[in-house]
């Protein structure tokens, strides 16, 4: 494992090991593997001379695991969200990690920093222009700024609170309720007096979310044959506001029982990105938005920054009253990522995956 | 043809004989016919004692012929406009009439008055709380008020101006750009400044498109085998605002090219009126709209009526500059309608179908 821990003085620390997972071939359909995605160890130089001004040296302690990165590896731009993942280039993703080395007066070794786009990886050296500093006076879990305050509640937050105008008593269905995302959207949506039913993949997520997260009902696709028919159970009212997580056949399904003006935040397809578009599942009844006048939009939430604030404020603050609930899938070691990263894809998913690099 | 023509002094015209058009059956799929909608002759009780107070027999002149009614037609409410049309109950349409009685003391015999809910009739006994006057001293044509000034009109400006906010050189793709709103929706967001290209059904509405309505460019989707390709060559820069008038095929294809923070307003899905749901055709590529941060918003003109006099004023105002051209294709005679009306679903039809009912 090389010289990178965290034991030596830090005059020893010129050249850290560190492991990284790169992509060594695009994987236009199905869910990527060992073939594509591959590990190796690279020699990073973290003396203080090597560093550029207005950089610092990261040993990474949290990374965040989203289903977004997925469509960075297809190879081809065909709607995508960022730009593809160049071929043998390290992945990244967002993380949390500790100055080890700073060459910005800003930033003092040990400080915990956010960082949006973190390699997965043990150790970076980053510019320090993209970097937030975490306060340890705040009380807040290392992982939260990955999961509630990061970029899933930021996403439920645009969601819910920006796109699609709760009002006390709307009609809020959530697909992939219990990922990352869903969690944050379906509580967002409670707090603000809305009636929210979620639908995910296991009857062990179903009684989490009723329990743990305050949905008012939640069902099993996996068991529904018919979505049509569900729907119609848990919406004898119809539906004002729909968070759109997986796409296809649950998409077409709620076109048929959305009210007038409902709003369809567009979040992800989860259930799409590994096929390519043309077999992908076609929505055959948009038509019926004309008539309904729905709004459908996607969203990204980097277009949102200026309202980072009033996130933070706003989540922060349910933070502290106890009125959000948090739930992570740890994996443990920067060796776990493949893994990490191929369970988003499995129904038995349940809350934010992230991996805790080094304890 | 009875006792109801235009010649008689008013105390001979007791009861006119009025030929109507009626929904035997409903037409789930398929173009409407003979089958499905009849003609029949019905005596109308026009003398003033046999009319209710507010009310007002109207002579019909001018009947609007719009693809919308078709969804009136299926027998199902799946994301309808407005409801179905009762079966055995005459067919409604916007349409323009003169007073012949009159029991409301805002209207004198001859008044020209403008009937949102008009039956495809000869003639009618109405409420006149739904009714507008025209003012002769305008000078605006009759049929304008069925289509630049009407709902055609107003629903290019909804689509266009409000939900499609166009500006100076944004590149807009319309589609049935030759029918009844696809002509003003073209003409609308060249005086915005856009650059416009359409999608029509014959070289000859090609030419009409860029000879007589002011399009940069139009193809004929009829030649086209390759949608993707052909908006690849109109759309080099991509495509800002879709105004959506078809659906299928189509939509699927600008979805492969709409530019960050596209708008696509959807006016209505015309391939896809005469199939039932089930076999319309999916668009498998909604997931585009996530990267892109797209919005595709359906509307009723009826939800923007607060706008009708913003619009009104702005239309008058181009039409008087002489910047809006029309063009009808005028039916003669009520019994014109099956045809008139089928012809919308042609490829070959023209500007906003009318019928004269009378000269």
């Amino acid at each position: 494992m090389g010289g990178g821990g965290g034991g030596g003085a830090k005059e020893e620390m010129a050249v850290v090991e560190s492991r990284e997972w790169y992509l060594s071939s695009y994987v236009p359909e199905g869910v990527p593997t060992s073939d594509h995605i591959k590990l190796r160890t690279v020699s990073l130089s973290v003396d203080v001379d090597s560093i550029p001004d207005q950089h610092v040296a990261i040993q990474l302690l949290w990374i965040s695991i989203d289903p977004y990165i997925r469509s960075r590896m297809t190879g081809h731009d065909d709607g995508l969200y960022f730009p593809q993942f160049n071929l043998n280039q390290v992945i990244t993703e967002f993380g949390i990690g500790r100055v080890i080395r700073s060459k910005d007066s800003n930033f003092t070794e040990g400080d915990i920093v956010i960082n949006p786009f973190s390699p997965v990886a043990e150790y970076c050296v980053m510019p320090s222009a993209f970097l937030r500093k975490a306060d340890p006076a705040a009380g807040i879990a290392l992982p939260d700024y990955l999961g509630s305050l990061g970029v899933p509640g930021f996403t439920a937050w645009v969601g819910i609170g920006v796109l699609g105008n709760p009002k006390p008593g709307s009609n809020v269905f959530i697909s992939a309720a219990a990922g990352g995302v869903g969690i944050f959207a379906g509580q967002l949506a409670k707090l603000k007096g809305c009636r929210v039913i979620g639908s995910t993949g296991s009857d062990e997520k179903v009684k989490l979310l009723k329990e743990e997260f305050g949905y008012d009902d939640a069902f099993n696709y996996n068991k529904e044959t018919d979505f049509d028919a569900a729907l119609s159970k848990y919406f004898p009212n119809g539906i004002d506001i729909y968070f759109e997580n997986v796409g296809g056949k649950m998409l077409e399904a709620v076109l048929n029982h959305v009210n007038k003006g409902a709003r369809i935040p567009l979040c992800g397809m989860i259930s799409q990105y590994n096929k390519i578009w043309t077999e992908r599942e076609g929505v055959r009844n948009l038509l019926n938005m004309v008539g309904k006048e729905v709004r459908m939009e996607g969203f990204l939430v980097g277009s949102y920054l200026d309202r980072f604030g009033d996130f933070m404020k706003e989540m922060e603050g349910y933070i502290k009253e106890g009125k959000i609930n948090s739930k992570y899938k740890i994996y443990n070691g920067i060796e776990s990522f493949l893994e990490s990263f191929a369970s988003i894809f499995s129904s038995s998913n349940i809350g934010k995956v992230v991996i805790q690099v080094r304890p």
